[in-house]
């Protein structure tokens, strides 16, 4: 019988790009990845294998985990390989070892490929370094979402002893009672605090606030699971570390380009197209002023484009001056046949600035633009 | 001026198949890359910029922490992209922050890359999961390397309350102190710990004891830094999660086919090379014996590539049956033009068993082998 072998693979916080090479590698080799419900789905995107959606996430399983594990052994004693994709690392509360161990007990080969933890790299994406020289010295990591009945709970008592970063995942499940024990362990209401949704997507958000009131920022701002809640003084570096948002309002089809851009500033850009080019019949007149103008300027690829698709448009240009604001409104001219004036300095500002900046400013003759 | 940027990037814990693309992607882009002393340098093959080490480790720095801002800085004034690369994750006592807020404060874009943290990889590669159901349901992270009078000392009797998994970094700098400071914090010196040396790198050590004892474990296997200290119950699971080890003692040359095929089956591979295939002058009588024998069994491709490199011994096989003990060695007779007779089974048996599976055996012809 063929050799079945199993990857457990940790994902990521969410972002594709976060992915490490050996996972993608791994990933590129299976016969069949099982993964989580909470995965980013273009991880899969290209992946020739067969995908199964084990849909495990708090509180609902599509399997139980005893399923999942058979379903493992099942594979890989068909000779599979297989990827067991986990969102973060696979045992930072992922049940890896658990799977690991059914493998072993079966005397199937498996193999860990550790992945960026969500519970490190979420705050760190929002701006907040879960240990930072002179402010926090240690790390905690627990699950807000613990199994009623547990044998062993948490001691929120000792939690709260600990002056470092306190780092909860699940955060929103059972937050109002976390953060009531930890208070009444002895944390003070006034430390800082912060709820991190969705680290690692594109749709990230932060909401900060302190112990005492991160509940109530959280529920204003409808801060849904999943979320990380992260308690200690490091969060108070989130105003100078976060990224500021830009928000860019150009049509669809020029949002990537300016979003490279802020990036390449360091901003977050958040996309959010506000702006539609419509095509409109041309004003009645307009015949009438290009003839009646020297010089015609054009303030807008997008208004180039649009005018000289008319035939008539282009004839009365013929013999015109005609001035571009900008290398962009210039090279649509040129695709039109149009050889335009080009200011020494390119500006969007009112057209009585820009027409100061033309040589051809003394030439009273009559414009359009 | 040109903008510059700044990625600050976590490394992974050494293997450099545990970078992310992300970080793979902007090490391609970069014109420099500024790097610690504990990286991989695999990691930098093929990197096509400007490599500065920056030769940040314990207790010894190259250039100071204000240096390496200054230099920081100082690139991206110019234009350049910079990467800098840190072992782990970057926010994982790696100082990240420090530099994020130097450019910060002087409008130089940054962006970060989270890493894999060795914390919780090397553990888990050397078989420890951080965390499991029932055994472990929090995992704190502080550095065993404190500064001499440093504002916020670590309070190792508030981690010595958590029952949860401890790992301490730079876990062999003051080992036994802070093994004292938790056992006088009432840690009992019966709980399972570990120390994994180089995790994540190809020669990862592990030795397990118990709290009380591992310190002179760690000595006696001459465990070196840097090291990860590991406190709690989860390391028990290494027992049956660390990879059993497989010494791999063919030559050099034969070696990766070797250690792959035991990465296949679960295991891990110490490639220690103690054979080497040496040509030594043919036995006088060899020729002899050839020309009275009837078969000439050949037990290995290196026997035959050998042998057969004689043009004497060469015409001598004429009209002899020859005998492949398998495939391989088969492959190598018919590189040299000789169609061998193949066994039934394939084994590297002692030849008595050899000879038994061949149908040649009634025919009590003389053997050569």
């Amino acid at each position: 019988m063929a050799q079945g072998k199993v990857y457990i693979v940790g994902a990521g916080p969410g972002d594709p790009d976060l992915l490490t090479l050996k996972a993608k590698r791994v990933l590129g080799e299976a016969d069949v990845v099982l993964y989580d419900r909470l995965l980013n789905p273009v991880m899969l995107d290209g992946v020739n294998a067969e995908l199964i959606d084990v849909g495990k996430s708090a509180g609902s399983h599509n399997l139980t985990q005893e399923d999942i594990n058979r379903l493992l052994i099942q594979k890989a004693e068909e000779g599979k390989t297989i990827v067991r994709l986990k969102g973060g690392d696979p045992y930072v509360f992922g049940r890896g070892g658990e799977e690991a161990l059914a493998l072993i007990d079966k005397g199937i080969p498996f193999e860990l490929v550790p992945g960026v933890t969500s519970a490190i790299a979420a705050p760190g994406l929002a701006g907040i370094p879960v240990t930072h020289r002179g402010i926090s010295s240690s790390l905690t990591i627990v699950t807000g979402h613990e199994e009623p009945g547990k044998e062993s709970p948490l001691d929120w008592n000792a939690l709260a002893r600990l002056s470092g970063t306190l780092i909860v995942l699940m955060g929103i499940s059972r937050l109002e009672q976390n953060i009531l024990a930890l208070i009444e362990g002895g944390k003070s209401s006034e430390t800082p605090a912060a709820l991190v949704e969705k680290g690692g997507w594109p749709e990230q958000r932060l909401v900060t606030g302190k112990l005492g009131d991160i509940a109530e920022v959280a529920r204003q701002a409808e801060i849904q699971a999943p979320a990380i809640l992260v308690v200690g003084d490091v969060v108070k570096l989130s105003v100078r570390l976060a990224k500021k948002k830009i928000a860019i309002l150009r049509p669809d089809s020029q949002l990537e380009e300016s979003a490279k851009l802020a990036e390449d500033y360091g901003f977050k850009p958040i996309c959010a197209p506000s702006i539609r080019i419509k095509e409109r019949q041309l004003p009645a007149d307009l015949m009438q002023r290009i003839l009646d103008a020297d010089c015609v300027a054009f303030t807008s690829a997008n208004g180039v484009n649009l005018a000289l698709k008319n035939e008539i448009v282009r004839q009365s240009l013929i013999n015109k001056i005609v001035v571009s604001i900008g290398p962009k409104t210039g090279f649509a001219l040129h695709s039109f046949g149009l050889i335009p004036e080009l200011p020494d300095e390119y500006s969007s500002a009112p057209w009585e600035d820009i027409r100061s900046l033309y040589s051809l400013r003394q030439s009273r003759r009559n414009w359009i633009y």
